[in-house]
C-alpha cells in the first residue's frame, strides 16, 4: 500500500485514468469550475455512493466501487432516454485509503465510462472517515423525446429490460458468504456489484418516442418494482404478471426455502438491478419487444386507484427507504 | 425536535422551500434526472461541505452550513464569469438529525439562491454517520468571455475583489470561542459562516472581457492567496503588496501577539473567504477598481519562475490541503 501524501498525488491518479480534455469541455479539470459545451437540453442527475449505506468494501474491490458508483447514474440518464457526456466528482477518503484503492476506484469509473467516451468534468476531493461518493452525470437530451414518470394511461402496456431480484440475491449472498459466493452466484453478484446501464435501450425508446410521436413512460429499477413502479404509473393501477426470475434467484429462494421470500417476490421486492420498466402505447409493445431481446411484457396499467396486483394479488411489502423505520 | 421517519417527508421540507418548477427545468425534480434547458455552454462545479472537514455543528446553525454548502459552489462559477441557474444535492443525514436540522439547511440554502432565482434540479437523499453535502452546480457561460487560471502575463496587473483573511480569523474565533465570539468578531465570523459569492463582479468582469476583447483571469479565493495565486499565475511570479487587513484581523493579531501570525500573513494564508483574486492587461485595471468598490491593486506579474513576493518578500508557508501531513 502507497500513503497519499497530497492532493496532487490524487489528481495524478486522475489524469492517467480520465484525458483533462474532451470535445465537449471548453474549460476542463483543474478551474474552478469546467465548461461544457451545450446546445440543447442538458439531463442531470445526482446519487451518493456510500459505505456502509450503498455498499461494503469487505466485497466491493476498489473498481466494483468506482464502477457501480457511476453506473447508478448512468441509469439514471437512461431512463430519460439520454446520452451520458461527462459526469463530476465528489469523493472524500477514509484514513486507511491508499493510492492503490484511488487507482482502483478510478479505473473502475475508467472502464465504464470508456465506451460512452464519458468526460470526467471535475469534482472535489476530501477527507472523511468512510468512503463515500457523490456523482453527477450530465448528457444530451431530446426535447422531443424526454422518457420519465407518470405518463401511463389505463390499457398501456407495462414492460420490463433486464432482470429484477438478481441483484437483491447477490447482496445477500455477498452479505453472507462474501466474495467467495461469487463462484456459486455468479451472475447474482456480479448483479449487485456491477449493474450495467441500460444506455442503448434508454436511447432506443427515446427514437422511437420521436419517430412515432409515441407516449412511452419509463424510469430505472433501483429500489425494486414494488416501490418504483408506483412512481411510474403515477394514480393509476396495474395488472401484472410476476417477472421470470433468473436462474439464480430459483436456487437461491430454493436455498432458502421455508425461511426467505419465494423467487416471484425477490423479483417483486429485489432493487439494485438497475434495468428499466416503462409503459407504452399498446401498439408500440410489438416493435420495443422485438427489437430489445431481454424486455418482457409485464401486463397493463389499469384505471385510477385499482392499485398494482401481482398475478392477481396486491404485493405485500413495500421496497427500501432510508429513512423509514423499518 | 421532530425526527424523521421517511424520506418523503424530507422531500415535503424540500418542495417548501424549493419550487419544483422552474423556467429552465424541462423535467423536474422526482424523475430520475432533471433536464435542464440550455442553448449555450454551461459552467458546472461540484464542491463537498463536510462535517468535521469543513464545519461544525457546534457553531453553524443549521441555516449557515446550508448557506455556505451552497456558496462555496456559486463562487466558483462567479470565477468564471457565470450566472448560476440551478443545483443539485447529494445529503447525507446523520442519525441525530430531525427535521428542523433538515428545515434550516433548506432555509439556508433558499435565502442565498433566491436573488438568483436559483433552482433546486435534483440530487439524492442517505444516512450517513456524519452531515455531508455534496452541491454541483449549473450556470450560462459566455463562450467569448470565459474567465479561469493560467492567463497572466508578465506586466499584467493583480488584483484582489473583497477581504482575504477575515474567514480565517472567523474560523479560528469560533473555534476558540464557539458562537459567543460573534460580539467581538461579528465581521469575521459571518465571513466564515456566510461567506457571499462574488457573483455580481464576475459578470461584470466577463462582459468586460468580451466588450474590450481583453486578456482577464480570474479565481476565487478558497485556499488562501499563498496557495491560490501560483495557480492563476502558471509559471510567472508576481510583485505584491500585503493586502490591507480588515480591522478585526488587526484585532486579533494584536490580540495574539508573539503567539500568532501578523496580520498580513493572515491575510496571505487565510482561506475561504472567497473573494476574487484576477489579473488583467494593464490597460484594463482603471476601469476594474473603478468601478467595483471593494476592488484593490495588489501588483504586478513578473518573469517566469521569479516567484512570488509579498512587500519584497517570499511567502513562509504553503496552504491547506486535506491530504498533507502538514
Amino acid at each position: 500500500m502507497t500513503p497519499i501524501s497530497s492532493e496532487d498525488q490524487i489528481l495524478s491518479v486522475i489524469d492517467a485514468h480520465f484525458p483533462a480534455e474532451h470535445p465537449r469541455l471548453l474549460l476542463g479539470r483543474g478551474d474552478d469550475c469546467c465548461v461544457l459545451a451545450a446546445d440543447g437540453p442538458l439531463a442531470i442527475s445526482t446519487d451518493l455512493f456510500l459505505e456502509e449505506a450503498h455498499f461494503r468494501r469487505a466485497y466491493f474491490s476498489p473498481r466494483d466501487i468506482g464502477w457501480k458508483g457511476l453506473a447508478v447514474n448512468i441509469s439514471d440518464l437512461a431512463a430519460a432516454g439520454a446520452k451520458p457526456v461527462g459526469f463530476s466528482l465528489g469523493l472524500a477518503l477514509p484514513p486507511d485509503a491508499d493510492l492503490e484503492l484511488v487507482d482502483g476506484l478510478f479505473a473502475g469509473m475508467a472502464e465504464l465510462a470508456r465506451p460512452f467516451n464519458l468526460s470526467l468534468t471535475g469534482g472535489d476531493l476530501s477527507r472523511a472517515e468512510k468512503l463515500h461518493l457523490c456523482v453527477t452525470i450530465f448528457g444530451d437530451a431530446r426535447p422531443e423525446a424526454m422518457l420519465g414518470r407518470g405518463r401511463a394511461r389505463p390499457g398501456d402496456s407495462v414492460f420490463l429490460i433486464g432482470q429484477v431480484g438478481l441483484a437483491r440475491v447477490g447482496l445477500a449472498v455477498l452479505e453472507s458468504m462474501g466474495r467467495a459466493g461469487m463462484e456459486r452466484y455468479p451472475s447474482a453478484c456480479r448483479a449487485h456489484l456491477r449493474p450495467v446501464p441500460r444506455v442503448r435501450e434508454g436511447l432506443m425508446l427515446a427514437e422511437l418516442m420521436e419517430a412515432r410521436r409515441a407516449r412511452i413512460g419509463l424510469m430505472d429499477v433501483s429500489d425494486g418494482l414494488v416501490r418504483d413502479l408506483p412512481r411510474l404509473l403515477g394514480r393509476f393501477g396495474a395488472d401484472l404478471a410476476f417477472p421470470t426470475p433468473h436462474p439464480e434467484c430459483l436456487a437461491w429462494a430454493e436455498e432458502r426455502k421455508g425461511g426467505g421470500l419465494s423467487a416471484g417476490e425477490i423479483c417483486c421486492l429485489g432493487g439494485e438491478d438497475y434495468g428499466l420498466v416503462g409503459t407504452c402505447e399498446p401498439s408500440l409493445i410489438g416493435d420495443i419487444v422485438s427489437s430489445i431481446p431481454d424486455c418482457t411484457v409485464l401486463g397493463t396499467v389499469t384505471g385510477e386507484g385499482s392499485g398494482i396486483l401481482w398475478d392477481g394479488r396486491p404485493a405485500a411489502s413495500s421496497g427500501f427507504d432510508h429513512f423509514s423505520k423499518a
